[in-house]
């Protein structure tokens, strides 16, 4: 009787959902590669007649390239593509057979991993969250020896503010209120204008929120996201997964990777007439690959255009404490907005910060949150739903999100090392971006724009015609054979510019800043030798 | 003349992405509710109209209920729906108002979240974990009185895992080496057959791995992927976030929540006349919301289904470790197809692991791994490349996933307190699945089936017709109605039936086994008692 009653009401459920499912389909069709009958046809084909001969197959056939999802397919992520893939077995090369290559060491200069280098975390923060991880030495006399005293009070005030002290529970889906407490609290500080932990999305790293904001405002090919070119390849990654439209806008490599605002426009023009709805604008400052760092004055016509348009501003702010000249300061976008006199009601504001970059590096930690204003309470509404349906972000990444947002204040017993360490890493990171930038400057045929911020310089290379002939020769990207090449002779990673996007017939290559010190001169030294044995191999 | 060459490649850039776009646009539409020219139209209006009225509205209304992606709109997760969130309200009134409310806490049974509700973490875990956050302490001689001598050599054998001993760094795409390949051994001697680390890739938590997998196979609402109803709403959350088809079949809750294979080959069939193409078979086990293991006799039949209809096998056995009866036991989906002689060639397989559940419970810490067997290489690059997108799962989580699958051996110091540790935590469920379970079978017109494995019992209640019509009055399903009534009488929070699917005209909660043993007394009590109370109002 049940399972008469289970089967028929099974019919019916599968009947309502196709039913919803044809309905759907009478005005939109679907997203396969060719047309849906005959791939439904082949499917029936595959899954009738794949039993008996699978068994011969090398691997089983009901999963092919030409069956996944396309988006799948299509998206591509060069910070950790074919040449780091390439930098992989060369490693394994040479562990096994050590000396068997001109160089003694990879030098992973492809990827923004700080302490996968030699950076040291900072000690305070690390303190805290060994403590949050084993709270019952918290109150062991051994504990006052090994742990600072402001790092073992830090650990007493965080569990006080997770439910029960429970450091292995699933928290809010937004993240624990009290931490978003603290990190609200340090925006305010950072800006000068009231930040509400409500807005605050904890998440396990920046690239999930991202990814969240581009899976609610993507409904198709006709959204567009306008990113810069060139970009960090996160976002042309999540918005193929998502099925948008990338529209591109330039940054003007002549003036410092500027951003014009008039440029902006006519790309959003251009997207309009093709009948693509531009949803949102990606400004990623400090810049990623390029290290700009957007003046004030340029930030508040940003925020004009966004909110004449209606678009989101969608503002990666991840490398707001690395920035290395005097000349220029971070100022948040939603600083800027609110001293415009905008508030909620005015712009859609969304600004990614990580525990990743800055001056700890913590990039293993993923930790990161989203703080987003302008948005209805209903569309909040719809943004939490998804983040429940991941339960929540990693409890050490959120506390740790907490002490990036409010690190020793003077007068705590860590704040002298606290100080000592991160202008350490910071003023290094400025020497290291200075010598590497003159350094490439000083090769034949390159051109590298000043470091300002972050992590990465983006130099230009004018690659000899014999270069770009023998590159196609191979079917590769010219800068794609200059990279392969570089690694290939000295062992150093860099990711080529069409990874990150350029003006057609420029080639780039992305070069973090960040091996330490005492291995700069080698790496000097090995690119500028190498350089200049590729410029004589391939000058015309 | 930089600027005109920019423009110029820009809209060329821009010309291609259109071009490519208008391509595939001539043999699928796209997903808009409204047909695409009065979409585009309507978004050049407002987007050109917002302007000069957004100051006034109360907030930006570039994005709203009717421009966001529906999926997300489509998408829902009852565990923490409507219920939960009056729950939360409830217990800010608790705190404002104590004595306000006909009880003093909210007991939280919607969610299976263990260490919330007291559960305490295994030592030796937290252990390795603090000393990996701090590893400058290892050698401190105040940490030998602190931490275990087996927790500071695992510490010092997983840094050793850990290129560079960056706990702080990114790691492989799929997690650290060294930790895969723990986790390969701890599997291989689970199942009696080798498991290889390449399989692996370590996610924050099973449910990014879900995600994944989904996000591989799913092309088009013409995708289907088989569920159970009951189900965890993770997957159809997640089905419908990646705009796919759940196609149901329904575990026999007479057999307790058998699992016919008659019934997956109907509903197959079902779907594959309505043009659905099934890419996949999710089974979870132990069962979530019902809490059956599966017998082996059973899940060879499936797996022999799945291999002559060419499905993806997605095993959840993130409850691998919670079996509460003797009479059963948890066989892997790999063990099982690895001794039918199903190996790479016969069967794509997913095995989902979590740390957040078994006697460990580590929900915060976002550690999980899946095992992926039987896919081709291109494919495999293909989720390699997914994950890259991601950078790494958090190195915490990674190290937690290690050590779940290689716990303490004979002989270690930690040895007796850690078996002490687990056999308390998992006879004591044992012992409150029990009560529970009881308790339930005792209530009029409520029956239960046995809570053999998992977190959870999920029974059916029989509720009278005027309690029907109440509901529908208060446009509500019955189901919610009564959990609703039960937390506002008694601070118990579970979760209706109608969030899992259920035989319409069934109806059922989810409630956890978690609140600990000293308070299930108060459980239980209170549950009669409101029962009792509902059942004397609405008996016809």
């Amino acid at each position: 009787m049940r399972k008469f009653v289970s089967d028929k009401s099974c019919r019916k459920l599968l009947h309502r959902s196709f039913q919803n499912l044809t309905q759907k389909l009478q005005h939109h069709n679907h997203q396969h590669k060719a047309p849906p009958s005959s791939v439904s046809q082949s499917r029936f084909l595959s899954s009738s007649s794949m039993a008996p001969c699978s068994s011969s197959n090398p691997s089983a056939p009901s999963v092919t390239l030409d069956n996944i999802n396309p988006k799948v397919l299509k998206c591509e992520y060069a910070v950790r593509g074919e040449i780091v893939t390439l930098a992989q077995r060369l490693q394994q090369e040479l562990q096994v057979k050590p000396g068997s290559l001109p160089f003694d060491e990879i030098l992973y200069c492809n990827i923004g991993n700080p302490q996968s280098l030699g950076q040291q975390p900072i000690t305070f923060f690390r303190e805290v969250l060994s403590l949050c991880d084993h709270p019952s030495i918290l109150d062991k006399s051994e504990t006052q020896g090994l742990f600072s005293a402001d790092a073992i009070e830090r650990a007493w005030q965080i569990l006080d503010q997770i439910p029960g002290r429970a450091t292995g529970a699933y928290s809010h889906s937004q993240g624990i209120k009290g931490l978003r407490d603290t990190i609200a609290a340090g925006i305010a500080a950072r800006d000068g204008f009231p930040a509400d932990p409500n807005d605050i999305f904890l998440t396990d790293g920046a690239s999930p929120a991202v990814h969240m904001m581009m899976q609610l405002l993507i409904r198709s090919e006709k959204d567009g996201i306008l990113c810069p070119i060139p970009q960090y390849p996160l976002y042309s990654a999540s918005i193929d997964l998502h099925g948008g439209t990338l529209v591109p806008y330039y940054l003007d490599e002549a003036t410092g990777w500027g951003l014009e605002v008039s440029s902006l426009k006519k790309q959003l023009e251009a997207a309009k007439s093709q009948g693509i709805t531009v949803r949102a604008l990606v400004v990623i400052n400090p810049g990623n690959p390029t290290g700009q760092v957007l003046g004030e004055k340029n930030q508040r016509e940003i925020v004009e255009f966004c909110r004449k348009e209606g678009l989101v501003l969608l503002a990666d702010e991840v490398y707001q404490e690395n920035v290395y000249v005097p000349e220029k300061t971070f100022h948040s976008f939603k600083k800027v907005s609110r001293s415009m006199g905008y508030g909620e009601a005015d712009i859609c504001l969304v600004s990614f910060q990580s525990v990743s970059k800055g001056y700890y590096g913590e990039c293993g930690k993923r930790g990161g949150y989203m703080e987003i204003t302008g948005f209805s309470p209903e569309v909040r509404e719809q943004i939490y739903k998804v983040a429940s349906v991941n339960l929540c972000s990693n409890i050490s990444g959120q506390i740790l999100a907490s002490l990036v947002m409010s690190p020793p204040k003077v007068g705590d017993e860590s704040y002298d090392s606290y100080c000592g360490e991160k202008e350490g890493i910071l003023s290094s990171l400025a020497r290291r971006a200075k010598t590497l930038e003159d350094a490439l400057n000083n090769l034949e045929g390159v051109s590298c724009n000043k470091a300002e911020g972050a992590m990465y310089l983006f130099p230009r290379i004018e690659l000899p015609l014999k270069a770009i002939k023998a590159a196609e020769a191979v079917n590769s990207a010219p800068d794609a054979f200059y990279c392969r090449r570089l690694l290939n002779e000295t062992g150093i990673v860099v990711v080529p510019g069409s990874g990150f996007g350029q003006v057609p017939g420029t080639w780039h290559f992305r070069c973090t800043i960040l091996p330490q010190e005492d291995k700069i001169p080698a790496v000097v030294s090995r690119l500028t030798d190498f350089h200049k044995r590729f410029m004589d191999e391939f000058r015309g």
